[in-house]
């Protein structure tokens, strides 16, 4: 019975060095893929030990705006042999697209095999020393002020009801918009971490109580990727 | 600066497999670790690369039951080099004890360094096929069987509120009593997948919704790890 094969990707550092023996050698035998960006994802297999053999491979695109219908047009590829999936960084149907195709497979009794990668959400969750036991992932805050600043309040409600760990993302241009808000509109008593450039060179991870975070006006986060966590008191 | 590499190790499987490149070189180099069990944690690092090596390292036990005096008293082993912190199976500090010790290093200024490794809750969360945009972890339900029925009606609630995928564990021994409240005490329209033994031979990942989990009454997980996920309707 051929598979489907979750394929995690680099988070922005050398594939090689971050994705381990076992899904370097599971990419090796697939030879169609299941991807969010051809392109990216040429790059990506070619730096994961594929250099040379991209050209004999078989790309299909799935985004966030792939239909219902075109999910289900895949299924006759798990005919040809294993597929692989693969999505723009990290762990796929995690924060990326991908989890309708997991779906079907499930739908349809085909085997679904999750292979080791970087999570920045796991990263980001073990380094920021805040409550591992019970967290969340919210996903993007909304981009309009208003709603954004009521999201901010609604989610440090539910970390203090719940004791969970708040987590959530940000396309890098709003970073540090997002961080003003969050350092103006949370308790000072709040632990807030930032998680930025995870696995590079220039790692970046800071968890201090929002009233510190207040004598660090000057601190910008830039237009790195980041992830974001609260802990309310 | 000296640094605390947080260290995933592995969830059953050969370390070298599904340990990265960039995780086993920061391994190399690093004398003082603390680390959940000392028997296991030589065992893994003897087997990520330490073997022969293992005499020369210095091993400080951190547990969920020590105290913040005992954490505390690790600072000093700072000033002697790089620390590593190893847990029992996967992530250091998710599901998993060693948050205490990354947030006194960030109170500190020590930089903390996670790498990458396995998770058996992202693994079971990419390959549920259930909604990877919006999740939470929920740790363990309750033992007692009135209590932990109320917490299954709560979490299916919360779930449905938010379309948040809800994740939780359970010791091995009781999986399948946990299974069998599930499976009565669920919607029949909710989703509810089981992901045992990710990353081994046996790995078994079953997603359905409740009314044909209700058609499978032979099926056991055993006691094997496993992670339960539910997405409501």
């Amino acid at each position: 019975m051929n598979r489907l094969y979750l394929i995690p990707s680099d988070i922005g550092s050398d594939p090689m060095k971050v994705i381990p023996a076992a899904t370097l050698e599971h990419i090796a035998h697939i030879g169609v893929f299941v991807v969010e960006n051809v392109r990216s994802a040429r790059r990506f297999l070619s730096a994961a030990g594929l250099k040379g053999h991209i050209d004999g491979l078989e790309f299909h695109e799935l985004s966030e705006h792939t239909t219902a219908a075109a999910v289900e047009a895949l299924l006759p590829l798990f005919g040809k042999g294993d597929v692989g999936l693969v999505t723009e960084a990290g762990l796929p149907a995690v924060a990326d697209p991908g989890a309708p195709l997991v779906a079907l497979c499930h739908a349809h009794g085909i085997p679904v095999v999750p292979l080791t990668g970087p999570s920045s959400l796991m990263l980001a969750l073990m380094a920021s020393g805040l409550n591992g036991q019970e967290f969340a992932f919210v996903g993007y805050l909304p981009a309009k002020t208003a709603e954004r600043r009521a999201a901010i309040k609604k989610i440090e409600k539910d970390s203090s009801a719940r004791r969970q760990t708040q987590i959530f993302i940000e396309t890098p241009y709003r970073n540090d918009a997002l961080l003003e808000d969050l350092v103006g509109g949370l308790n000072p008593g709040t632990m807030l971490c930032i998680a930025a450039d995870l696995t590079l060179e220039s790692e970046t991870i800071i968890t201090l109580p929002v009233s510190a975070w207040r004598r660090k006006a000057g601190f910008k986060i830039g237009k790195r990727p980041c992830v974001f966590l609260i802990l309310a008191k």
